[in-house]
């Protein structure tokens, strides 16, 4: 055995004497299969041989990048969106919530007719014979073609995080892609109304107070019910309905002037039915504003706006007990693009989403949109008009599952969280990068000389011996690696210790542990002597204490800028300590009607 | 807010009366809108008005399936499959990989000329002007491209578990699907010869072992440069050695007489040269079959020959520094179908993924296969020829990247595990179906007479104060629900406790705990009734309690199910703590030469 550890040592160079002197194949990769330097060790770029150099590829004649509106997700930030994605994942666990997994594409025919006029961004596979498919737009209407083919499925509180594709205008830059993640959570199932949609509020606060944004973003809700009564109030026919709910959407990114040129000239409104609705959508509250459109006795006259009063009192109500209306914004403006909405509907904004546009500059950019199809693949990033958008958005959807499965209807209600724009706000607002990797220990040789072995196999048995522990290990990929370069990769990753051997310590059973990072005049910067009995155990105690330091260390700083925060934004989790203890019962209510009824 | 709650108590069947009066719309999708017989609670299907039943959208003329070869993924097979990934992912971490994130499509032009006759399987975009994409094939060519296209990048270790597509044909049943998900660790960069490729091999170890396979798993281990040296040394020409050595590659399926057939008759090779090859790729063993090909004065003197028996001769080495040696056999039959190997190659199969063929039944099958296109889309999985295949694959590829980028050459190794496959097996395989959500307690009232309220509001709150704790918890969306009623949804679930409202209990403070599944003897059957004060601390201790109890019960079975296990069968965990303390340091070596280059 002992041999071979010498052919290793030895191996670093002797094999360069092996010169490549296989002959031409018939392919250029059989070719490439037989070249050899980078086997060997020592060869960089540079010491390549220039005759087998000229056997290399060339360069290919396209330009080696992703598709348009796509991009790699790699390094800190993709640590940044794993994060975002554990603790998203983590509230919808802690709701219930169970995951689903759906194709990537699916029949076209699914797909078709369910997105109204954008069916057209839609990414259709090529026709290789057999079925014709299409990549999914997003994660709801696979979810409700799942729901209509497993009957026994009535009720379920399902999560879905995955990539849905749009043949969009790319605004790389805000985070608008072709190919983006979505983020759905939605409840299933005939039940009492409006609890599960005051759980999805509630799962919405949680999500991004776990992603610590403070309440520093505002949940407009409104109901279709509302909306729709609305408009029967002030006079639309009911086939201009959903044209002009599409139009009074646009409210966060048009002034209302242009909003209602658009219903009056484009939609052909009555200008004075267009008036009243403009009395009525700008209007935004709390549950005050309930009352008040409940006060108004043309409005109250209204079956649909019956139901939507109705639902919405309940819904704050819940939203009291779950203690979720903070930042709740009741907002008639919201009117949500997509057809399948029933009932209640909510976007989530957070400063800077919506930038406010001017009438003009909105205008210049419809001429430019209209001069035709020349622009039509760029990056909009820096096109005033397309703000970051909502970072979550949602509403209940009661038909959806009917349109698949027929009779067999399963009302659902459901938040979509956009997890890409979530990533590009955090990412700005990001104080330090990520670690890339998650490694804990560097195993290193210590050594000098003309004797220095480089102790290969000794760091890969301590490698070994950590790892069968769980314990996070690298050590550098050299035979014979210097000092000065095996802490210069830890420190590239930002390993927290190092585990150094040394043949002398080795004699006695001994290697050093150092943290890495500790000021000069700390006691232990130096490192540590342990014994290699106890290895893992002791290089485990190392690491869980660090790690509970830094946890407290970030919530010190955490609580640093809490502390700048404006007074208003009430933490859910202070009011949360408040409340323990606090829960006092109802006293059982009794009506005439609940009696009559028992 | 009190009467709020009256209303909600209240809410459970007024709004019925509000019927549905409102006039038909444009679009089905609208009038759908406006139905609102699933936002109030009591109806069940049956009671639907028939009038408005009359409205619901017909079931579609298209049958609701999910596209040929894919499938969805949902309750304990999503539960199983998310285990399968978090275990794998945590091996990756703990060897120091990061994890990127490509598009599911790339340019056309990417995957082009990189899967020899199986490019006619990649799936396309349809042309709907700009690009022409095509969705992966793989993760190593996205991979390689990323390589390329990021310089700074010359060394990572880089996993990825996501999707790939292949038009092939299903084979449900088996896990070989048209959509299935790949998992790859790869090491790119250069490096001392062979430390890399051994740290795959112990990756692969830890893998099945984390899985719980306890070494009934074979890596089969070969090189490109060894099997190059046989054909060579046997005389195959030079532009037959990637056919031939598609050929060998077979061996797993077929025959060694149908392997010479296709060798001699469809690939021209000459008799003689296929029978001397027949004597090599028969052969497999462990380092000894190393050393016995080594004493061939033939095979020695080959080129190609003497860089594969050093690499093997070094990986051995390093594959007992790292203890992972057990499970590997060096097996001249193992060929890999891609072009793009350059080195060693490995192949990790179980027991039955490589079911043996008759020749007879293989001839049957090839005829069946002439027949036409027929059958080109059925499901394949009671094809015998079809095997569950490799569980893992995988080997080095120096030469991939410079496909792309020219010059700049970045030699890579790396493993991809079929995660569908592993999956298959570990399904036929498991004990006892896994639990489909994680929620820990479930919040029920008790109550009854005309007076029971439901207690919502008092749910409501216990839930919110228990998510503010960061506790799973779930309540029924009813707002006078049976206790009988609330147990089932619990039990279905497989909710570990209940906490259990009434009215005279809240009035002391206090609350009911109960550990569901208790036998009927056991002392806290009835449960225990805990503080309100505390509610989180004395739910948590007792989830916290039971965890570790379920642990130690899992851990006692898992032994149970060691013990069965047949004695040869070397297990890593215990090899590990047999070796706490043993590393020695190795003497340092003087050889002339390693003075000589100091």
């Amino acid at each position: 055995m002992q041999s071979s550890w010498i052919l290793a040592i030895r191996s670093v160079r002797p094999l360069r004497r092996l010169a490549p002197t296989l002959t031409p194949r018939a392919t250029c990769l059989s070719l490439l299969a037989s070249r050899r330097h980078f086997q060997t060790s020592s060869p960089r770029p540079q010491d390549i041989n220039p005759a087998i150099e000229d056997m290399a590829p060339k360069a290919p004649k396209f330009e080696i990048k992703t598709p348009k509106g796509t991009r790699d997700w790699s390094g800190s930030d993709m640590v940044l969106r794993e994060k975002i994605f554990r603790t998203i994942t983590n509230v919808f666990k802690r709701h219930g919530g169970v995951t689903i997994d759906t194709p990537v594409f699916e029949l076209k025919e699914i797909l078709a007719g369910k997105y109204g006029e954008d069916s057209k961004l839609i990414y259709d596979l090529a026709d290789q014979g057999g079925e014709l498919c299409s990549l999914r737009y997003d994660l709801t209407v696979p979810f409700a073609r799942f729901l209509a083919m497993n009957k026994d499925v009535s009720q379920i509180k399902r999560y879905h995080i995955a990539k849905v594709y749009r043949r969009d205008q790319p605004a790389v830059k805000k985070g608008r892609m072709r190919e983006f993640y979505q983020c759905d959570f939605d409840i299933a199932g005939l039940y009492d109304p409006m609890i599960p949609d005051a759980e999805i509020i509630r799962i919405i606060n949680e999500v991004f107070e776990g992603l610590g944004w403070q309440g520093k973003y505002t949940i407009k809700l409104n109901s279709r019910k509302i909306l729709d009564g609305i408009f029967q109030v002030c006079g639309v026919p009911d086939a201009s309905i959903r044209p002009i709910s599409s139009a009074v959407d646009k409210l966060d990114k048009m002034p209302w002037e242009d909003v209602r040129k658009e219903m009056v000239e484009e939609k052909g409104l009555a200008p004075e039915v267009a008036d009243k609705i403009g009395k009525y959508v700008v209007l935004k509250g709390k549950r005050e504003l309930l009352e008040q459109l409940q006060k108004d006795e043309e409005l109250a006259a209204n079956a649909s706006m019956q139901q939507g009063f109705a639902d919405m009192d309940l819904l704050f109500t819940y939203l009291d007990a779950f203690n979720a209306g903070h930042s709740v914004s009741f907002d008639l403006s919201l009117a949500r693009g997509l057809d399948y909405y029933t009932g209640v509907i909510y976007e989530v904004v957070t400063e800077g989403s919506a930038p406010k546009v001017s009438a003009a500059s909105a205008d210049a950019e419809k001429s430019k949109k209209k001069k035709g199809k020349a622009g039509e693949d760029e990056d909009r990033s820096d096109d005033p008009t397309v703000g970051i958008g909502s970072v979550a958005a949602g509403g209940r959807y009661d038909n959806l599952v009917g349109m698949f499965s027929g009779k067999t209807q399963v009302p659902c209600v459901g938040i979509s969280f956009g997890i890409d724009r979530i990533f590009s706000i955090m990412r700005a607002n990001q104080a330090k990068k990520e670690r890339k990797n998650e490694v804990d220990v560097f195993v290193m040789a210590f050594g000098g000389g003309k004797d220095f072995t480089g102790l290969l196999k000794e760091r890969s048995e301590i490698a070994a011996r950590l790892w069968d522990a769980n314990i996070k290990a690298e050590f550098l990929y050299k035979v014979k690696p210097k000092l000065q370069n095996q802490f210069k990769a830890a420190e590239a990753n930002g390993v927290p210790f190092a585990l150094i051997l040394g043949e002398d310590e080795l004699a006695q059973g001994k290697i050093k542990i150092k943290e890495m990072g500790l000021p000069e005049d700390h006691p232990l910067k130096e490192g540590e002597l342990i014994d290699l009995k106890n290895l893992a155990k002791e290089v485990q105690v190392r690491i869980d204490r660090k790690k509970q330091l830094d946890a407290i260390i970030e919530q010190a700083e955490g609580l640093r800028v809490v502390g700048g925060i404006k007074g208003e934004d009430v933490k859910v989790e202070q009011q949360a300590k408040e409340k323990e203890g606090e829960v006092t019962p109802t006293p059982p209510v009794q009506t005439e009607e609940v009696k009559a009824e028992n």
